[in-house]
């Protein structure tokens, strides 16, 4: 129906007549003559109404905001006071010359530009929140990321093999979703939290590579930043080791910054430790672009009176760390009570302060609560091994480690952008070398901190020998903080198979209800295998820049897992439920 | 691990040390050493063991088949007897210089060349299944589909934009898998049958051109060619008419054939209305590579004795037809009799059929138990217009349009299949010019024949005088006899959408619970757009020749809608039952 997009009209097009399908973005009467801005989705262009065409002028004067219309017209160049330098077809204007209404519109619920929509409007009438020029640029750089790596990994042999969605529970660890089976009454299938399991089963078929972007779904109470079904790049691959599948994927990425951002991604990422990445920065997804550390100072408190600090120091469970914060003496107490209660939230008791007014005064130099309970030489050695100077703040974490690293580890995410010491880069690296397991106090047994069927580096003998020191074959991508991806080598061993899952106290007789299929497949000739699997929405949302996945994704759920577009879920016949062979348990009261 | 796949290696790489991972295909001793056929995706290598490495060859000689193993060897030339030319490695060999057993395999439940293995073994060991080479050529060229048409699209400037798995009950008319909400008790999510509506809605969010390669469910009854989850290539445009729809899928479609199998599919593509398929061919999606037609001799038999034939000619809901079977004469009473039975599972009463022995020598050339009926006139007025020859056969439908097209049209492909009729080609075809409703005589009131946003051909008063009569802007494509995709321009007009409804007796209340958000998101600028879906399953298994959709598929469901590798679906726990406020309805009795 058109000859170009709006947005592609400049005026390498002077003179020419073409036409023009879009929506309008705004009319309005100047002069006696009627301005309306096309828009469609690569842009916007003035359009020209003059009152010597009277049926057409008469027709433009009835259109309103988000009316869809073809135009026909002739491109012209604007007079030099109105070229508008921000818009592509700013330098030319296309006089109107044929009208087509091709339909109204009534007065949307919100205006396009209005950026104070609460967000439940915006996503209910999503079709129109999701013409918002923001919005537009957000799917379509999505849409430029999955075409991107969908075309990296089938230049590098990779196939792209459907798994299915009906399938058996899987052993994520999080909420299935279920689905009643009609012809097998009284059964269930579950939606896959991830293929992880049909993904070694393709490297057991021989398919060698295997890559996919798959919908997974969870059924969790919705954390800020999750939704119910979610978007996974998911890799595997055979006789890779974890060198090689981090070195395919590390690539992609960087290839892909490079194309969609144009932005230069370090060339190897660096690699860290998980051990390291707890003790500096006490998170296994360190933010890099924050230039503050966890600094260890149990050596210099074992032998103080103050209690709070000496007893984590001689605890061997126990962590004492400074984290020096740039310029954190004007912090005012209110502030400080602020990150006291915020550190709370992790666990921590309190939040030891000083702050440093004069790094070379000596004890006079330092004002804090806590500083008449330390003796000078330690006070000294805090300060050069933080690196202090005049008109920092110290803060101090102390307690039993994990929550230390994780109340602290939180602060100084939550400090770095209070504070703007965030750096403009992006700063990837990997976590490499994670425990194998997780000691659940609660339950008193070990948990797996990635899936149960991650590799150990060490050998059978030395897994079960000290479970709690072993550590897995694991890897994860961060990058600002996020974690982008993670991926392990697969055990492919029947027999270290079935000691894990000793060690993690599953029973043979649920590790073969549950993965019978698996076990009985590690017999037939399994390969060496490993994988990794990006979270799609979470990518795209740092790539644009968007504050919540809600907003790279073109229909989201709310934070109660409902839609607020279609209205869904909702109520179903008595008729269907009965053909499931399902009722509802108790009659839910109308709210 | 490997410096080259097995399937690679050739003679340009003799004397070179190489590196193989892969499984072994056959192991025999011969004439004292050791042949062990090497297997990856990329194909076979032969490597030969000798007794003077007595460590490897002692190793070799312990392996077994589907073994996984990593040899490394030289490449050598063989032996001018012993070249395989069927291989692309068959002029060569490798002698195994080290050899590594990567992991051991019991004997599998059936051998990889074994054709004869009940499908049911094949699903519950599909990871042995697909090691085949069959499979694995499957699955490669169902992963090049794919990765050719999403080129195709983002070349084109389509937006790859997910929609959501967890959704309402779309209006499709097949049963829906539903999803029990937790967060919402009592309510239900549906899976999709088609993201028909909210790819409608991507239009109306000024998207203009989306597609999406999205997995679709349906709890239907299954029949041969049906799936509870299959795959579709989802495609819809803002701006566009049918024309331009069909010539953008129509170049892909072509493209993509020349492109995997080298075929040139004409150009363009021949456009029947229905009206016209369901004359010639008793079919919407008529076989073209079969070159026999239903001829209409209704006009000829209007006052013949015979009722069978005068009955149907006369009435205005009937047809009488004849289908020329070149060469039939030979055909058998008994199968003459098969094909009576075939078609009356189609609702036929019977099935008359002339023998014709010599086209020359009148009635007295013909055979058949109802030539005393019919005139001489019209015989020979039948053999004209059939084109019948001496050898032929001639069979006649007679009776309700509807039940003579169905059982007709199938008997004519069924003919087709068993005397060889059917053509070594490439048959495409677009259907067109459908009608908007079909009466359902069970229910006394209209269907939609496509779906309900189907816009039609007319204006809205000519649709509303008579619905019966109106035709549809929708089209079909069609390959070799199967539906390879379907589409339509919608309506963008809410008075449209709501006369549509009103003739398929959907109350505005009906309307407004199901599509209410649709009706009002037409309000606020629904731009003119139109779409079209492709069945990926059914095309990959037209391209590779299956003969099942199964066979596209890596992890299909059984005919029962069952995983028999995964074993789902499968009992849940109380527990989780409980948290979704379900329960089963009767207790399941034990099969």
């Amino acid at each position: 129906m058109r000859s170009h997009y709006c947005g592609q009209v400049d005026e390498s097009l002077v003179d020419q007549e073409i036409e023009l399908c879009g929506w309008v973005n705004r009319r309005r009467d100047h002069g006696g003559v009627i301005f309306v801005d096309l828009r469609d989705r690569e842009g916007l262009v003035q359009v020209v109404f003059d009152p010597d065409k009277p049926e057409i002028f008469a027709l433009a004067e009835r259109v309103r905001n988000e009316y869809v219309l073809k135009v026909k017209g002739k491109v012209r160049l604007r007079d030099e006071a109105v070229i508008n330098a921000n818009l592509k077809s700013g330098k030319i204007e296309l006089l109107g010359l044929e009208l087509e209404v091709l339909n109204a519109a009534e007065t949307p619920p919100f205006q396009l530009d209005d950026q104070g929509v609460h967000e439940d409007n915006r996503l209910k009438y999503r079709y129109i929140d999701l013409r918002r020029d923001e919005m537009q640029q957000r799917m379509r750089m999505r849409s430029q990321v999955s075409g991107f790596i969908r075309r990296y990994m089938e230049d590098n042999g990779f196939l792209d093999i459907e798994t299915p969605m009906l399938t058996k529970a899987t052993p994520e660890g999080a909420r299935d979703y279920l689905v009643p089976s009609r012809t097998h009454q009284g059964e269930f299938f579950a939606l896959p939290q991830s293929p992880q399991i049909f993904k070694q089963l393709l490297m057991m078929s021989g398919m060698d590579r295997y890559y996919q972007i798959v919908r997974c779904f969870r059924d969790e109470d919705l954390r800020a930043d999750r939704q119910p079904e979610f978007t996974q790049i998911d890799i595997e691959t055979s006789f890779m080791n974890e060198d090689q599948v981090m070195e395919i994927t590390e690539t992609m990425i960087r290839d892909l910054f490079a194309y969609v951002l144009e932005v230069a991604l370090p060339n190897p990422f660096p690699r860290m430790t998980y051990a390291e990445a707890m003790d500096r920065f006490g998170s296994d997804k360190p933010d890099l672009r924050i230039d503050m550390e966890l600094v260890d100072i149990g050596d210099l408190m074992e032998d103080v009176e103050f209690k709070v600090f000496s007893g984590p120091a001689k605890d061997p469970k126990g962590r004492l760390i400074v984290l020096r914060v740039p310029q954190g003496a004007k912090l005012s107490r209110k502030e400080i009570d602020g990150y006291t209660e915020f550190v709370g939230r992790y666990g921590a008791k309190g939040l030891a302060w000083i702050k440093v007014n004069d790094v070379d005064a000596g004890r006079e130099g330092l004002q804090s609560p806590i500083v008449k309970f330390l003796p000078d030489e330690a006070l000294d050695e805090i300060i050069k091994r933080s690196g202090t100077q005049t008109g920092d703040l110290l803060f101090f974490g102390a307690g039993n480690a994990n929550v230390v690293n994780e109340s602290m580890g939180a602060l100084r995410v939550q400090l770095g952008h209070d504070l703007d010491l965030v750096s403009r880069e992006w700063k990837p690296l990997w976590v490499v070398d994670f425990p194998m397991f997780e000691w659940n106090e609660r339950d008193e047994r070990w948990n797996a901190l990635h899936h149960p069927f991650t590799a150990p580096s060490g050998s059978l003998e030395e897994l079960e020998a000290n479970p709690g020191e072993s550590l897995s074959r694991a890897y994860d991508m961060v990058l600002n903080g996020c974690e982008l991806g993670g991926g392990s080598v697969r055990i492919h061993d029947t027999a270290m198979q079935h000691k894990v899952f000793e060690i993690l106290g599953i029973s043979d007789e649920e590790a073969n209800e549950k993965f019978g299929f698996l076990l009985e497949a590690l017999k037939y000739g399994c390969p060496p295998h490993a994988g990794l699997a990006f979270g799609l929405d979470r990518m795209v949302m740092l790539m644009t820049g968007a504050s919540s996945i809600r907003d790279v994704m073109a229909f989201p759920k709310t934070q109660t897992a409902a839609c607020l577009l279609t209205d869904a879920p909702s109520e179903v016949s008595a008729a269907q439920l009965k053909e499931l062979n399902i009722r509802i348990r108790k009659p839910v009261t109308e709210a």
